[in-house]
């Protein structure tokens, strides 16, 4: 990247850059951008480790399988490096497995497949965006309203389906809305890992705000490349067991296309 | 395990077994009697793994969360290897990668997340089992149907709902049905595994039979451990783009308990 060329940047491209140190390894920062009270999201240290991955191989740019483990959080205003090891490259997939560090601890790691969604035309099954309210009516999310400072909404714009945005709304674990960057950004393939964990819990919809509820591991599959405009987001979860629930999620584009299937398996922490 | 006492293992523990060769390394053989055709099932070579993973921490036997990316195809009737790597331990998860390698190559690299299932009382979402024909009344899976040799069906007992085994009876990507050793081992959250791809692919009930379907990635989330007796297995394809698609798959026990959540991302190979 040469120099000065930070400031024609989006704001997600420029907080996910890292530069190749060699044998594998890339470095940057982690900043606080994406911040969920004092840790940085989920989806976004999937993307700083996606940023690595993409690099390995010109054909494969995008995430087609990508799963991560989140072994310790991440430290938002840190210098962070991602070291990578390619499993295998064939002809249209590669596989491959990133860490994160930083401070010298593990915060993630991830085991990913990357392809090439460039050319994606042939769409035999489909899952059809359902029929929510518009961004319009929507609600915008708000960090004040559960008590914690939501950095990341200084990144995105998130409005949620009103009929469930309110605690207990419709009695089911089930969250849906709409996202976007707030500079403009076009949404792709990296923003839909970002995207997959944007939302509120869809658990909020069906108990209120309960607590923490820290990810054990997400898996996003990334399905086409997105059209332009507002990505209609869709979130449920139907099956908790103990403490440990499963949160279902779906992307569409403007065009009302599937970009990205996720899961994601989560502790319920209740508060103290 | 003590000299003689494999006569007393049913086939299933014996055909996973490993020896600890020391440094995170298992050693042991594996078994063309899951083969599909002439290559050993997605769900036993995850299960192969798993069977070294749940070896790292006494108290985290199961598998919460397990992802696998086959980067090559397994060999039915050779020693294999697995080199492990425990990432993180905590009090409830720990958190391992492992490689399965056959003749100096790896064949398919996991991350997991592993902990105990012994005590899942407390159930506030569960995922119902849809009411299907009986075993008695559904139709035993035969390798013959398909004209390629299931060596896994020496192993596993596999009834398909009659409405959805036939090519198109449906017209959806759907296909459920009844899945049970042979030799009456008990199901536990390893079998969950070998289950989660026992079945013909969903999209054989929409398309009909439309030629081999390589996995690359499958994650498996085990919900709880079951109750003894059939599975009840039902798996779905409503997502293809191009020729890669995703598997969602469920698992419940003879009491209808969700017992696993499973997802691939396999592609289509067409017939030549």
């Amino acid at each position: 990247v040469p120099k000065g060329s930070h400031k024609l940047m989006k704001q997600f491209d420029q907080e996910t850059l890292l530069q190749p140190l060699g044998n594998g390894r890339y470095g940057g920062q982690l900043y606080p951008s994406f911040n969920i009270g004092s840790n940085p999201n989920g989806g976004y240290l999937m993307a700083l480790g996606a940023s690595a991955l993409r690099q390995l191989h010109p054909n494969h740019p995008d995430p087609l399988s990508i799963t991560a483990h989140y072994l310790r959080p991440g430290v938002g205003d840190a210098p962070c490096e991602v070291a990578t090891s390619l499993l295998r490259s064939g002809k249209t997939v590669s596989t491959a497995r990133a860490t994160l560090l930083q401070e010298g601890k593990e915060r993630i790691e991830i085991l990913a497949a990357f392809g090439d969604l460039a050319n994606t035309t042939d769409v035999p099954l489909h899952i059809d965006a359902p029929s929510i309210p518009s961004p319009e009516e929507c609600i915008g999310r708000s960090g004040e309203a559960q008590g914690v400072s939501l950095g990341i909404l200084d990144r995105l714009e998130i409005r949620l389906n009103p009929d469930e945005a309110r605690p207990g709304a419709l009695g089911k674990g089930q969250i849906s809305g709409w996202v976007r960057f707030r500079d403009g950004r076009p949404p792709d393939a990296m923003a839909a890992l970002l995207f997959s964990d944007a939302l509120p819990p869809a658990i909020f919809g069906l108990l209120g705000l309960v607590g923490w509820v820290p990810t054990i591991e997400l898996t996003v599959h990334v399905r086409r490349k997105p059209a332009p405009g507002w990505i209609q987001a869709q979130f449920k979860t139907h099956d908790m067991a103990d403490s440990r629930m499963i949160e279902d999620g779906l992307l569409w584009d403007s065009q009302g296309s599937l970009i990205a299937q996720s899961r994601q398996l989560a502790l319920l922490l209740k508060k103290p």
